[in-house]
């Protein structure tokens, strides 16, 4: 079994020291955030996690859920439903929820390392309350009162979760292609019918009702993506006035069998001409989907970031007490049978890569998580747009890379194990089949670079880059003459520089072949994101030296930023080398070709 | 269920086309090795991997093996044994055995696509016969005449099974540390005692006998490595007759659950006063143990390349089948729904990523496997031993580098099906779980990291090195006036001089600081990896081009090569850029620092 224990320091200098939380959102108006409330939330968010969750979740991934097909029932994991209950009765659901409808009104960017411990602890479990906040967050941008308050309220208390049903079996990525109806009621209701496949959390035991949001088409639609509304459909119907009634006309069909997270129930769901209600307008279905995508994928990003601590402290732990031959240069360790594994530089290499990635990962997506707030509560129009241009950039970086690097570190940390590793026991290779999903769901990694390249870099003009690498320049002019960091700020601006050049290229080329798009799209993200997170390194070395850590913590960071620019961060040379080869190698090969 | 065909073309063509393999083994003298003896095992091993083995993967995964604790007994998947039987049979095992032992005494390197194939069409249940291979070649290198009668015979017809008991739970890769021990008996026999733990095979209901080869200390051993030495040790007594006696104090005490390759039977073993008898000298038991590394080694690769080569089959067929969005160039099928995937240059570049690695990653692992051949029957003194350097040198290529990419592939096929990747019913969730053993066993990728740099290159002054440097010098010489290939000889000469020179320079920098080679390890295996797959991309081109090959697979050869070349190539430059960091980023952290 894995071990975890919430990382509270580094959570507190990302916030406190690196992000300086407690003045941002101080100037956002949240008079509650103090030092004090923060601290409390983390400390209690920590001791939940690590003695509730944690200990779940391998019971979680040997029990899995329990499909009935008799009655299309499905029984969670033993503990699962008391943990979910002390989560509602902790609020937990509701952290960043707006006050008025039962919510704590606290900072979103409070929300990151709350969803980082609890997918640490335990991510199958994680992913039932997890759609609740999509389902919220569409019900009060684009539901009506009523709606707000019969299931926002229950959603937000945790007495009711949420589901987001998008995809069908013929179509996932391309939802104009898909086919559920809706049919109008005299009530002012609509009967939904059609199949909806991957469905987390579709089904289960911890809750008396489950709100699904649901895109389905109304009989008069135009064709493909401009042709799809959002309804909400109750498990059992809900009346006006909030009394909940017979069951309603949807049903579990099926529960896959998966790879990993075993625990969470991901369904088949099966509408028959159950009863919903349109949520916002007619055929605005998928931009009011979009609204909590943002949110949506920042929170499968957390995922990455919390499977890579975990298995991060297990292999550093392992590589502690597991002797094993020398030290090349001579025994470390003289009086005991052989060195600690820790010694050998491969061994580093791949803790010290997790290391870098999980805590660079952290103070990335943590920002990106501010900008939510700063989105809605900026003092001005210009900051509010600023802020959200940023989080449309961030977003699909934070989403793919910090997914990639969980798939990434749960290897490196496995394989820190040897044979051990594959053994289900240590709990090492559940943490990589669980990371496995992460880059798949909530848009495939292609998916979020096409986001990136497309959309947020050119369709937006590279609004969102540009308040970036703002960011990356006032950092560097700031430290211009600072000598202690100079081995960052030089190799910072100068890839910042290319970073620009680079956008500017393909931008260019893209003009003449827009398949340059597509074909650079895949580097192009992970170019950012190594050229951001060397920016978060770099910044990190700078607020630790300011800070009031202690002197060992502070070494750490520098040795690990120098690691990252050593040995990381040359990654984009191969990146920005396939981006320069442009569309032909990729598209000349004729499909018919591919097996000739 | 995912679906697997052999394939026999670009398996006929790396043979013949790319490494002229007729004439290099008729030239060794196996007369009997002709073209169509050659087809018609190809063509036999095909069907029987195709239709025997290929329908079981799957029912191995979901059966896994049944242990009895009441006596010790492994029962294995259904189908299973039947297909055992047709194995031995067929008398596949003996494929590269000498005749007087019963083999059919073909060249080794006709037995690397038979372990591809089979690899490739089950990899759990390949892992039963995969071990006699190593305990064949133990007895017919160190054993005395009796054993060679005894024993030898069985596992080459296949009737036995054999194995390799080496690690223990406290020591994996430093066997110096192991326990178990052998007291001399009146009978010239040893008594063996002791746990040895991941013995594959270790136990199963195949065949009435298993022979244990394993490594022991005898009383007046040394301490560490050179005090070990090796043992025969059936399941049941045999007499120096042959005649099978009664069960010897052995037996599994467990079966692992592991996170894939669940119909193998990976078994705790427990020696309790076992019957042995000494293989070999005494204390010389890892030097005997070594002799078979270098083969199994190489089968470990053939099995990160068969598992790539099915996983891509099966994302290739899927791209060409899912519907889903446009080209960003425009619709391509404008009269179905939406275009195949196949457009999508992202989807591409995972399917040419995957092309490239397989065929390439056959190339040199075929002409690594023709090595044996080489070392063993070449010419003259001269040509044995510089086979033998070229085959040390690749060995740990082979083994790490197509294993990780086995692990990459697998990745990407899994990624190209989108979220029906992670469902078990597709397959694709199957063989990446199953491959991510193969960097794990018969020594990780970090140690055939070290023993490339460390031992194949800093011991042996870069021998391997200099005989493969010289195929690509003569490769490239032949062909400098070759405007058809000059896209590929020009940047292969250049890679080819910087490889000799990052050799060189770390060499240098190795004399005065030993954890340099500990440092560059890792990355110095990758970049000679893609160097190495750059000289056998070129020559596959040359070869398809000078061979009566269908056009549109000349194209495939050539497009595929440029794909490589412009994207996957260019990772040398971060593997370089590593390596020039030197050992200081990876360890000046102070040990208890890691998690300051």
């Amino acid at each position: 079994m894995s071990r975890y224990s919430a990382p509270l320091r580094d959570i507190r200098f990302t916030l406190f020291d690196v992000l300086d939380i407690e003045s941002s959102v101080g100037r956002l108006g949240f008079d509650d955030a103090g030092r004090d409330t923060i601290d409390a939330v983390l400390e209690e968010s920590a001791r939940f996690c690590g003695t509730v969750l944690a200990p779940l979740n391998r019971v979680g991934d040997e029990h899995g859920v329990r499909f009935d097909q008799a009655d299309g029932s499905v029984t969670t994991a033993p503990g699962f439903r008391d943990a979910y209950t002390q989560f509602a009765q902790g609020g937990w659901g509701g952290l960043a929820a707006p006050a008025e409808y039962g919510g704590m009104g606290l900072p979103h960017v409070l929300g990151m390392p709350l969803e980082e411990m609890i997918d640490a602890a335990n991510l199958a479990w994680g992913n039932f309350p997890l759609l609740s906040h999509g389902a919220a967050s569409a019900l009060l941008h684009h539901g009506e009162q009523w709606q707000r308050d019969v299931f926002l309220t229950r959603l937000v208390s945790g007495e009711w979760t949420g589901t987001m049903c998008l995809t069908e079996p013929h179509c996932g990525t391309d939802l104009g292609l898909l086919r559920t109806r809706a049919e109008p009621g005299a009530d002012g209701s609509h009967a939904i019918t059609g199949t909806k496949i991957f469905i987390t959390a579709g089904e289960h035991d911890l809750t008396p009702n489950i709100v699904h949001l649901v895109l389905a088409r109304l009989p008069d639609a135009p064709a493909g993506s401009k042709g799809i509304s959002l309804f909400v459909v109750p498990k059992f119907k809900v009346g006006r006035d909030g009394a909940m009634g017979e069951r309603n006309a949807l049903r579990c069909g099926a529960v896959e069998h998966k790879m990993g997270i075993h625990g969470s129930a991901t369904c088949v769901m099966n509408f028959d001409g159950a009863q919903g209600w349109l949520v916002g307008q007619p055929h605005k279905g998928l931009a009011a989907m979009f609204t909590m995508m943002n949110t949506a994928r920042l929170g499968v990003g957390m995922q990455g970031l919390g499977l890579s601590e975990r298995a991060y402290q297990n292999a550093l732990h392992y590589a502690r007490e597991r002797l094993q031959s020398r030290a090349l240069s001579g025994a470390k360790f003289p009086d005991k049978p052989a060195d600690p594994i820790i010694v050998q530089p491969d061994v580093r290499r791949m803790l010290l890569t997790c290391k870098a990635l999980v805590e660079g990962g952290r103070a990335l997506s943590y920002h990106a998580g501010l900008q939510v707030d700063i989105a809605a509560h900026g003092a001005d129009e210009a900051e509010r747009r600023q802020a959200d241009d940023l989080l449309g950039f961030l977003t699909p970086i934070v989403k793919a890379c910090l997914t990639e690097w969980g798939v990434e570190c749960t290897y490196h940390a496995l394989q820190c194990f040897g044979g051990h590793g594959y053994i289900a026991e240590h709990g090492m290779e559940q943490l990589a089949r669980d990371a496995r999903i992460t880059t798949l769901y909530e848009g495939t990694t292609g998916i979020q670079a096409l986001d990136l390249m497309g959309r947020k870099t050119m369709q937006l003009q590279g609004a969102g880059l540009k308040v970036f690498l703002g960011l990356v320049e006032a950092f560097c002019k700031a430290h211009a003459d600072d000598s202690a960091l100079s081995e960052f700020v030089g190799p910072l601006r100068e890839k910042a520089a290319e970073w620009q050049a680079l956008t500017m290229a393909i931008a260019k080329r893209a003009m003449g072949d827009p398949e340059e798009i597509g074909a650079a799209a895949y580097d192009y993200l992970f170019y950012s994101g190594y050229v951001a997170l060397a920016y978060w390194w770099a910044r990190s070395v700078a607020a630790a030296d300011a800070s009031s850590q202690p002197q060992a913590f502070k070494e750490a960071k520098r040795e690990t930023a120098r690691f990252y620019f050593a040995r990381i961060l040359p990654r984009t040379l191969a990146h920005k080398a396939a981006i320069d080869s442009g569309p032909a190698p990729l598209l000349a090969l004729d499909e018919a070709a591919f097996d000739a």
